[in-house]
């Protein structure tokens, strides 16, 4: 195996090599202080510096106004999946969830353990090969609960929907970051660090204030986002790896040319595998709605299951790894987060045309 | 400054070298896999030896039964505070909390957020400077709750309670795994990582089955000990790194003696300085009730707050560090975890008597 290959895991995900290798030069001895910083108090400044850094470099990067608080939590977002209903689904409120697959689905069955939740449009019909966008939101839902992209199926939902006066909360674990948001239209968005964020461990919640002020005061601690934010997420020990690599992911987001690069990159990224999947359309298939295709995610589908092994199997041996379907789609899929190279896509893409020469169908 | 220093904070907290230096060495390309361990998916068998290997390593290395189940889960122990009564305080239940300082507080009232949880015996009249032994446990009760040591006060439980048949939930964030434990009398221990098994991040939970059995099965997923437990940890992404590094940590334990020669070393550290502290009385003296003495945290006070201050200092100086009390004691504390080597203890020993001779009161 090469040293460094290019993977394309769902998530957990490739992440930056400069964070990785800064992470690795400090790890035994962080910057001369004679220990690991996971050996350090978390009230240390030390530790202090990297938190509060982390904070404000994401608030600075991905464009966050002061209207809205960031919260970095452990638990990922499936704990999330919990503490929205806790908070904004009260006797005698209802919300409301537009289902576009498994994490979405898992959304709405925790919220309808707790409270009224109403699936208002589904994709299930289509085996969640399209996102729902034909339904009207009932403007006195406490919110609107959409999942912005799916890595399984390799779906995106490329604009917000109109949800009036309903604030939305969108599970944004799978393309956090990748693009620029209209924060005004945002009661809450979180997800799990583990893609574009850092590595796994935490949750990010990014909530605007009034959402904070509306919410369920009569939780337990852990259970309460205005608790976790007027303690800057140090209400209880954090969770500091997946902080402190955060810290480095962001630092190298902002010194290759921020969001908008990040943004750019991504079409081209998964432009270069659209492409050849459209071109070759005999081959090379993409099960999803071509208007809601994921920049994330691309999902393929070769002549046979055989072909999609050995495909598999030999992009491996070529240093391109984890291209396996998920188990529940089948057939491939290359993720393509923010710390894959545009060349990670570019090697592949030849590999898809050279593959196809080599195993005619 | 020194490459590595003696680090006598009370958690986050000092951990064996060899751990350290393992997970550097492999940090940004894990066992020649092309990737590190946080860019690999937590579904890939690398990440699944590891995963596995430590619930197993933890189960013998603990001497833990085949009647309990281990879980590792986000969050740490403060969201244990919430979980707890969400599945074993329901309707017409009630359960008993001896109340010994800072964390026993903090669970109390996250507990009668959700239901009927008693105080049945609380140190506070003491500044929690002893543990309250003088109660009856009703055998009635859903639990009893109890926190075996507290790193603020520096107090420890030196004998498990007798609580009939009311299963004992244990928050043993602090003295896990530094002594034996007789599990039969554990219907559930908890604690956070980041003491004895490694970096802040995670809850590691030990449950019998029948707690299991018993709980509330009402709840959204994430707050299901079962769902957990059937999945081994992995019903959603787990925090991959305080499971790597715990792993690491508990061959360093295996190879060193495992829990046996930890528990020794516990009554060597602290002996070197609780010798100190009752020999020189009029000097140093140990605000907490002899029989309750923490064997983790060795609270110490000198003549005046100035002596106090010029002793962190001057013990930072000479290689020591994180020896200033908890702002809510004052004082000095010296932290005594599993990793703390024996000779860190000789040395701090010395420097008390060096530092009182040098500045007499």
């Amino acid at each position: 195996m090469p040293d460094r290959i290019y993977n394309f895991a769902a998530g957990p995900c490739t992440l930056p090599l400069p964070a990785l290798e800064e992470a690795q030069a400090n790890f035994v001895n962080y910057k001369n202080t004679g220990m690991s910083l996971f050996e350090t108090s978390h009230r240390s400044t030390t530790y202090d510096d990297i938190h509060m850094g982390a904070i404000q470099l994401l608030r600075d990067v991905y464009h966050i106004p002061e209207t809205h608080k960031i919260i970095m939590l452990g638990g990922g977002a499936t704990l999330q999946f919990t503490m929205i209903p806790m908070n904004f689904l009260g006797e005698g409120k209802f919300a409301e969830y537009v289902n576009t697959g498994t994490w979405g689905t898992k959304a709405l069955k925790d919220a309808q353990i707790i409270g009224d939740a109403r699936e208002i449009a589904t994709g299930k019909d289509s085996n969640f090969m399209n996102i729902p966008k034909d339904y009207t939101v009932n403007q006195d839902a406490a919110y609107l609960h959409i999942t912005t992209n799916n890595t399984i199926k390799g779906t995106q939902l490329h604009e917000m929907p109109d949800a009036g006066n309903v604030p939305i909360i969108a599970d944004m674990s799978s393309d956090f970051l990748s693009r620029p948001v209209d924060w005004s239209k945002i009661g809450m968005a979180y997800g799990g660090a583990q893609k574009n964020l850092g590595p796994a461990g935490m949750a990010v919640v990014i909530i605007r204030d009034d959402m904070m002020e509306k919410a369920n005061k009569n939780l337990t601690a852990y259970m309460r986002y205005d608790i976790h934010a007027s303690k800057y997420s140090m209400y209880n020990t954090p969770p500091m790896f997946p902080i402190y690599m955060m810290n480095l992911v962001l630092e190298w987001v902002r010194d290759n040319g921020g969001l908008e690069q990040m943004d750019k990159n991504a079409d081209e990224r998964c432009g270069i595998l659209y492409d050849i999947i459209d071109e070759y359309g005999d081959y090379y298939s993409c099960p999803v709605a071509k208007e809601d295709r994921s920049r994330m995610n691309v999902a393929f589908r070769l002549p046979t299951e055989e072909l999609e092994k050995k495909f598999v199997a030999e992009a491996l041996e070529r240093g391109m790894s984890s291209l396996k379907g998920h188990r529940s789609v089948g057939g491939c899929r290359a993720s393509l987060y923010n710390a894959m190279p545009i060349e990670g896509a570019e090697k592949l893409g030849r590999f898809m045309l050279k593959f196809m020469a080599a195993n005619p169908k």
